[in-house]
């Protein structure tokens, strides 16, 4: 299982002439810079979280994304309706199990949640990653204690149990699923710098599975996205301000010939 | 009716010398770009929705902004106490029904607003402003899929029945009231890849209306600043990040000269 | 007491080598700008309010700041129990009474708080400190319309009754205490013209005493370290827009010839 410049820009074009609808239920922190990287993209994003809607609105999206950065017990109600709602339609379910590990309310929050309805891809850093498949708690807040290769093994617990994808991103991104792994080596050190890229990548796997039902390809294709933004970004940022501001511009400008440039195939 | 670009600047600079506040009752994804677009032109603004708070917050406002953008059941409840205090005030009550036709909660939630408490202005985008006015749903999330002109019929429905005033925005945007239509040119395509700035349409209609009682006037001139500051932002803009960052300058920098530079009469 | 040059870069220094833990519990508009400033300088912000989880977040954090921006019931019962788990842990506890004075569910709730768990360091505007202080309202929304000056008789009557720092934002920044007042002069005059600024400098105050239990020190610190990242990002600012990305860029980027050339000692 391999992507390649071609496979990237395939799925890039699609969402740019499908626009498709990405339901988001996230967190406070992220929803205007997720919204804008959906945007960016190509995507065309809804935030809707109120129990009396989430069904609805997931009944005309084309994925729904579900990110529990800032969880409450109202929102976990809504989550857990617009997941029913996605499984029956068969639309991507994309998970982004935030600080997993950090409480017990986020860990049981995370599991109940994967258990109930089954993801398309969850996606995470190494220590949320371990955590959600139940392993020692390791996860210092929402930033991630450990490297994305130590998580491997967790994440292909995840997939055999869930049949899923599991996307474990660091410095390395690993794309787990049942037909092997794929590694995508794009990205620049300053990204974790910017809250929320971690949130983006989540939500760039909705734009991308939306338009691609192979889950592994799309969200390996996302997280190529991501880096190879990442890199276009850093290159005239001087710090996390304007390398956040020069993400969404290169989401935007994003071309063949940048994939073709910077993509580590 | 019509406005010019000394009118236009009149209004400018009344909002820089009074910085009136705005009380917004808004959703989560553009608290933040909102704000600091009403900072930007000069006013001042506050966000508040807790329901002990929101009458006593109404109760010092020079206007009031609701938007529906990500609603939930207690929210609701502050909009409506909101809306009568500003009513009992006789301050402007400026309202965003974003979304409205994508869900029945949205549209709703909306019809019963307007309802409840006459609006000075409604500003939507085309299918939002048909969805309100009753017709066929058309809205896909909380994007647009008609063109502004298509919704000037619902529009005046609307201005007849709640003696208000509709501000239709797309490619022109128009100001539709008992007095007549005005239509504004600018803007730049890039603007709708932006988050939010339609609701930031919306609260600059409250920065103006609350300083000038021509409530068809100030929402035109609030459309008529939106679309220049954001020709202005596109000029050195390689892409929805940077226009952003350069619409909010092109606010705070907005001259007598740029506006007769800009501005198609 | 005084701070210099090599106070400052040490405490930032320690901010980049620990990268404490700051849990907020803030308000909605500033959450994604303050999580950043807090990455920029080095420290990992958590964004967490749900009452089944503020206990254990607090429990792992190196500082809990508070901010009453966008207050709802449900929140402020979590505020009072991460206060709680924070004083029985002895961390820091920041407060940010955004906005007391203009209501008075603000006021009483501010109030409750700090007498609930004493806080080790206030961070308001003058109005807000005046008001905070049980005198005359005089805060027109979330903005103050009393110099700095004018607040220190309150400021000095809270640190009396709380024993702990208060810092008021202005012009010039004063950090009473009970040793004294430290007054910092840096800062630019259109950073008041960003949203959230003033939470930024709280939640920076969150970062600082984290790492340094000399918390008029630690809020001294702060406040310098806010106002030359405000100069120097305003050098190449066209407006708020460009001062907000270069703010975040100079917290990242802020070295000892910085804090040198800029400091107003």
């Amino acid at each position: 299982m391999t992507i390649t410049s071609s496979s990237i820009i395939k799925d890039v074009e699609t969402i740019r002439k499908n626009a498709p609808l990405v339901h988001n239920i996230t967190n406070y922190v992220v929803m205007n810079t997720t919204a804008n990287a959906l945007l960016a993209i190509g995507a065309s994003p809804v935030m809707a979280h109120a129990l009396p809607e989430v069904e609805e609105m997931a009944g005309i999206a084309g994925a729904l994304v579900i990110n529990i950065g800032t969880l409450s017990d109202a929102w976990i109600e809504a989550m857990f309706k617009a997941a029913k709602k996605a499984e029956q339609r068969q639309i991507p379910i994309i998970i982004d199990p935030v600080g997993v590990g950090a409480t017990q309310y986020r860990t049981r929050t995370a599991r109940e949640l994967i258990q109930a309805s089954a993801p398309s891809i969850i996606r995470g850093n190494g220590s949320e990653i371990i955590a959600l498949c139940g392993q020692e708690q390791k996860t210092k807040g929402v930033d991630s204690t450990s490297e994305s290769d130590q998580a491997i093994d967790s994440a292909k617990a995840l997939v055999n149990e869930f049949d899923c994808v599991v996307c474990i991103t660091g410095k390395i991104d690993y794309i787990v699923s049942g037909t092997g792994i794929i590694q995508v080596e794009n990205g620049h050190a300053m990204m974790p710098r910017v809250t929320g890229l971690g949130c983006t990548a989540t939500a760039l796997c909705g734009a991308f599975s939306a338009i691609n039902q192979n889950y592994d390809m799309a969200a390996a294709h996302a997280m190529a996205v991501m880096g190879i933004a990442g890199e276009m970004a850093a290159q005239n940022a001087k710090g996390p301000g304007s390398l956040q501001v020069n993400f969404i511009d290169a989401l935007y400008q994003l071309s063949e010939t940048h994939i073709k440039e910077y993509f580590k195939a």
